[in-house]
């Protein structure tokens, strides 16, 4: 059993790496940008597309509204992604929004952020996975039906590349990013090219299909889709703080290597969802619910229907993926965090023989595959859910780091401080970069009330259900773990305190044969005070017990027999009843032995085939705690 | 957690009855009969339509050969129940088919027997349980989606009730039963009289609709189809053996009360059978596919569409169900025969706290259902595999009997013979029992014959492929068996074959606390010989390790402390290598003693807080021969 098992976990994971292999594991520039970028790149595939849709309700006019309230995301974007480079530099050892929040605002605070970003980053797989099929059924519309299953299996295969270790997911995953990126990039150039008549290209001329809204504009209504609009557009944050968790990943110096990462992530995303959005205005695209997206219309329109039209399709359906990879990244790493703070089991914590989290890993796999089912791999209706938890850790972590340059306001030039998990020091710009952090944290908040408001009842009631539910979890599984380190103290632990050991070993048996032999034997050795327990059902066993009994003398002679006379079926009953008694009565306040004989089929089919009278003995004692229990096992030659 | 699991079976199922309580707990005449007969007489809510389904092949001109099939059949049935009332008298403890073919025949027909009746009870359930929701749908035709769920839930309640006992099934399901016969005999005594005009009743006149057959009746098709519809009729015989294998389930006289049910319960499914095929015939009905039952059309012409006919209809769902609860008096008896034999694992023997065998109960609903899944609630696609087991047991019981008979015709008056199983009397008429008994086994196996030709291909391979294999799976079992029983002989026992104690204990302990230190404490009382290991991941480790066992000395001083240093996340591997080592090279062929100090948590759900150390250490100590564990629990309180 334990070895085909372990030969099966050899070929699907590989042979274990030793401990001190960490830090060959972790990822050069290049790869961390594919690993980390690809969700914040890919949410390009629908953002400008999400703003549209909402400003459509205007009227096709109103589109127009779409490249400032792009500006405007791409505001709040660098205003993020500013405040995590200040969160990388000043946290090195990585932690994000959850380590910033516990170190600046307390832990309350830092469990809500934690709490945030498990649900978002679960999501990212779910959303992602989801997303990622439905680019091959709308390609492909006979495979529909099948949808869950080739989502379920796009997890199982993200989980198994995963729990092979990073370095090698990061060699995978780095070519479809890039091709992504390289190949929108090549047709926002040729859509400027072509709109503008640059180098004596024909003008691409079209026009804006007329649309009327369906009700009349009111003040608050224009001021009301705006900020769905903005909100919407929203979804081309997630991910962003992703880098700040993971800066250990990367190759030393990790700080500013992670930093220029983030540096170039921004630049690189932000660059894409500006040219869409001024290509998809100016070549007056309008949204189709239901249609083809905005990205497709536009590739199309720029390029025709060829070679690049195809490649770019095909790769927004693998960044898709891997952008559900980031969730793999992300989420073990903080259950980690929290693992390691007594806030989650203690398992998630333990690195596998890959040198991954691979209990988080199959935590998420677990979780993201129930959503896909309950959600039937639609992404769409899922979004609702989406998005919230980000916000609501971007704006933990910003006031956070609002918090922590207050602390370096006091410092004297030349002077460091030790908080509780890093050092910071003095810093003469602390006062711009506290209001901007201020400023960011301000916005997202809004951010979030908007989300919150606008998607409430679409689902958004969900994560605000889960985020207290999981704080309450963190905060009972942490008393736990309080409650045990307090009982296992030994400070003032004195000798008399320990439970006196009664000298008494009480002897299962349900027959007499070589296994039971061998444990009276054994009982023996260790005590004077021997007692065999069986019950008897009819007098015919008994007799027949006794006969076999006294055939033995040189180990029965000197064991007390005790024969329960028993009128029900369950044995256990009796027994346990017996043990409990001796325990009570005799033997108060001491250790009492019970030698449980157990023969041990050759194989796991034939144990079937038994009753499993000593498994279910030794599950019933448990419930006592001053009875030691002894395993003398009988091994059955195959 | 196990207070509340038995609370909750003590709710579900019922106080435990004592084992002396097992006579009461017998059947009356009137309920066995409610329980043993409808299996057979809720045939006839389909078999005359089987026969004349077949018979419409060849024209409606043919459908007149239904009541001489009809009355072949019958021959038949009354051939099998003569047999079985043989069987009933000289076993009288029980048995049918599998005991009278052991005894007679052989074991290893008799596992054929076996394993026939095993497949046909477990179908006996999926077939009357699906044809009873379909009986239902066909009412309701929007509860059609639910079908597999109704009929879960119906082998759900039908496991319920036979788990409370068996007593009160035989009160529940005695009225659907008479209810069923009494409505449909109404039916018969009505239609004669208006068919005959008796009484000055006006007669009812109908005509034959002609239907000419598809393709022109050669003689071998003629006499192909006319044996296709007699095996058609054959579910007809399906369920008769029960009485024969439930004897102990009658008040004592055991054999006289079931010979006589089983006479009644023949006559009654007979009369039945004939009236339904005589009136079908002689008023012209004509089977529909899909459509309109036989039985309901008769109901319906003979009585109008009135209470009459919905009693009719409600009690054939009902009669459906029990017929379904006889697989749930057969399965898990015979299986008990069979475990008691060593054939099937020794807890199917076991009976439960209601006196009632629970485990075969409770794998029959496992497996009924699982056949119910797999064919969709389907009864039609499941028919192929019905009646196949039981006309080979038939057939190896009466060829039993024949072979009974010769060994009676061998006695003298008055003399007595005991077999394996029973004891045998002189008797004046063997002869023309033995031939009777010949000439039923003789057209069982015919009639066999023709149901896997007939049948094969559209799913009868099934149980021509299942039989063999249950067949091997018991051998093997008994194998199994015989091979412990062997290990486990204490004939030639002498005390150097047992093996020797070595004066070592391994304590095996993660970090120096309270549970450890009672570990350590208990080992040493056992042991002059104490060691303890720990695995050491890094240097920190270690010294914090050290300082802390440092501080206890009286329990410290005289243990050797041993610590693996590894290099790897799986501390269990060099723990287990230590303790192999120690095994093989320092106490070779001697028992070792290993000592797991174990934290117990509050709670299940704490349980799932800890690194399952303890757990996993335990069972991978079950594969060392000579390894005695011994588990020292420290609670922690709740």
């Amino acid at each position: 059993m334990s070895v085909s098992f372990n030969a099966i976990k050899r070929l699907l994971i590989g042979q274990p790496f030793p401990t001190r292999a960490e830090i060959h594991e972790r990822l050069d520039k290049i790869r961390a940008l594919a690993i980390f970028a690809s969700d914040p790149i890919s949410s390009n595939a629908y953002a400008t597309e999400a703003i549209m849709s909402v400003l459509l309700l205007m009227g096709s006019a109103a589109l127009s509204l779409t490249l400032p309230v792009a500006l405007g995301i791409v505001v709040l974007v660098l205003l993020v992604v500013f405040s995590y480079i200040q969160t990388i530099l000043h946290y090195p050892d990585g932690g994000g929004a959850y380590t910033v929040t516990k170190d600046n605002l307390g832990v309350r605070p830092s469990l809500l952020a934690a709490g945030a970003l498990l649900t978002d980053y679960v999501l990212t797989v779910s959303v992602s996975v989801s997303a990622g099929v439905r680019a091959v059924t709308s390609a492909f519309p006979e495979t529909f039906d099948y949808r869950v299953w080739m989502a379920l299996a796009a997890i199982a295969l993200l989980t198994w590349v995963n729990l092979r270790g990073v370095r090698e997911s990061g060699t995978i995953f780095a070519f479809p990013t890039y091709a992504f990126v390289g190949g929108v990039l090549l047709v926002i150039i040729i859509g400027l090219v072509r709109y503008f008549g640059l180098f004596g290209v024909e003008p691409i001329v079209t026009t804006l299909p007329v649309i009327e809204p369906e009700e009349p504009i009111t003040d608050f209504l224009y001021i009301w889709l705006i900020l769905r609009a903005f909100a919407a557009g929203c979804t081309a944050l997630t991910g962003i703080e992703a880098i700040s968790n993971g800066t250990q990943a990367f190759k030393p110096p990790e700080s500013r290597n992670a930093a220029k990462t983030m540096v170039v992530m921004g630049l690189m995303a932000m660059s894409l969802f500006i040219g869409i959005s001024f290509l998809a205005t100016h070549l007056h695209l309008v949204p189709m619910e239901g249609g083809e997206s905005i990205l497709s219309q536009m590739t199309r329109t720029v390029a025709g229907g060829g070679v690049l039209y195809y490649w770019v399709t095909l790769f927004t359906t693998l960044i898709l993926f891997l952008a559900a990879n980031t969730g793999y990244q992300d989420f073990p790493r903080l259950s980690s965090f929290l693992a390691n703070d007594g806030f989650l089991p203690r398992w998630l914590q333990n690195r596998g023989d890959r040198l991954v989290f691979s209990w988080g890993i199959l935590v998420l796999a677990f979780v993201a595959s129930l959503i896909v089912i309950i959600f039937q791999a639609d992404e769409i209706a899922m979004l609702p859910l989406y998005a919230l938890g980000v916000m609501l850790s971007f704006t933990l972590s910003q006031f956070g780091m609002v918090r922590l340059m207050g602390r370096i306001a006091h410092l004297k030039p030349g002077e460091t401080m030790q908080t509780q998990v890093t050092t910071i020091h003095y810093e003469s710009g602390w006062w711009w970069k506290r209001a901007l952090n201020f400023v960011g944290g301000t916005t997202t908040l809004i951010v979030l009330i908007i989300l919150i408001v606008t998607k409430f009842k679409d689902g958004a009631w969900v994560i605000v259900l889960a985020i207290p539910v999981l704080f309450w979890l963190f905060r009972s599984i942490r008393h736990h773990y309080q409650h045990v380190a307090e009982s296992l103290r030994t400070k003032e632990l004195t000798m008399d305190k320990l439970a006196e050991i009664g000298d008494v070993v009480i002897v299962s048996i349900a027959d007499v044969h070589r296994g039971t032999l061998r444990a009276l034997r054994y009982a023996k050795r260790i005590s004077k005070n021997v007692r065999a327990v069986s019950v008897v059902t009819n007098r015919e066993a008994k007799d027949r017990f006794l006969r076999r009994w006294n055939r033995f003398p040189e180990i029965t002679g000197d064991v007390e027999l005790v024969l329960l006379e028993y009128e029900y079926r369950d044995i256990l009953t009796p027994l346990v009843e017996y043990i409990e008694h001796v325990n009570n009565a005799e033997y108060p306040n001491q250790l009492v032995t019970v030698v449980i004989p157990e023969f041990v089929p050759e194989s796991f089919w034939a144990q079937l085939l038994h009753n499993q009278t000593a498994n279910l003995l030794r599950f019933r004692l448990r419930a006592y705690k001053d009875v030691i229990v002894i395993d003398v096992p009988f091994h059955i030659p195959g």
